[in-house]
């Protein structure tokens, strides 16, 4: 059995320092045909199926303007996720990697992102494909695509700063 | 003055309800070259200057395989940022806009997502260009591109799974 909270072979676990440099505010809930870890993807898809992003109050207010990108940054927090395992083991061979390179849900802050389809809007819900979480997944943060985002603030002088080559 | 603690003319700030329903552990510190908020890049871009991640102990052990990858997500906390005003005005000309259609600092949860050129790895520390923050800001997450990320765990049945056209 994988990707429940076991620790396996060769996988290194740390004492919890808790986690109290910051706070998040849960801004809304993911709706996805995934109620059980096991059968989530590994990674969204943009033809997966359609899932909502329900936007909670007061904070639906700032969906305004969401409707000039076709693709969405999704922040959204992964409660279900073991956060202390720094050496884990995919493939469950006793082989590990860090938990900073991959793209597991366990890791010290278990923030996940994916960048989405958005195909439709409905009041303060999104309708979205390119998914990959458990049902009722908490929301904390929803940005326009980087590469379809062009900047309204002014320049400022780091724009144009280049580094050595 | 723009890009300061002001609420300018048209933009609109909640009552901030407070942000308890998770917390988040600091990995490290970026080191940037911008100690103003009004230099650092709106974006970042790839020719930019070297920045340091420094990643703290203990998690300093999860960056094993890192080097298997020359573009990295770097997720970061903008410690500096208000996070009540969900509606925006970038160019202070008092048109609005709602926080998730933006990728400004200001945001309920003030998280930052970059896709970095990871140019050399020193100890815990990795050297990357890309970034655009304040020096200080602190680290909460590190993760692959998830364009040269392919999973290593077995599949799942959520990952076949496509969606009504």
């Amino acid at each position: 059995m994988v990707r429940e909270d076991e620790v396996r072979p060769g996988e290194k676990a740390i004492a919890w320092p808790g986690a109290e440099d910051a706070g998040l505010v849960f801004i809304g809930r993911i709706r996805t045909p995934w109620t059980n870890r096991l059968d989530c993807p590994r990674q969204g898809r943009l033809d997966g199926p359609v899932c909502r992003i329900e936007v909670f109050e007061p904070w639906a207010e700032a969906l305004a303007g969401i409707d000039n990108y076709d693709r969405v940054e999704v922040i959204y927090w992964l409660h279900r996720s073991r956060r202390d395992i720094l050496l884990q083991s995919p493939r469950s061979d006793g082989e590990t990697r860090g938990a900073f390179s991959l793209r597991s849900p366990v890791r010290p802050n278990p923030i996940a992102t994916s960048m989405v389809a958005l195909v439709g809007i409905e009041g303060s819900t999104l309708l979205v494909r390119g998914l990959d979480c458990l049902d009722g997944t908490p929301l904390i943060d929803l940005k326009p695509d980087r590469c379809q985002f062009t900047p309204l603030a002014p320049p400022t002088p780091g724009d144009a700063q280049i580094g050595e080559p």
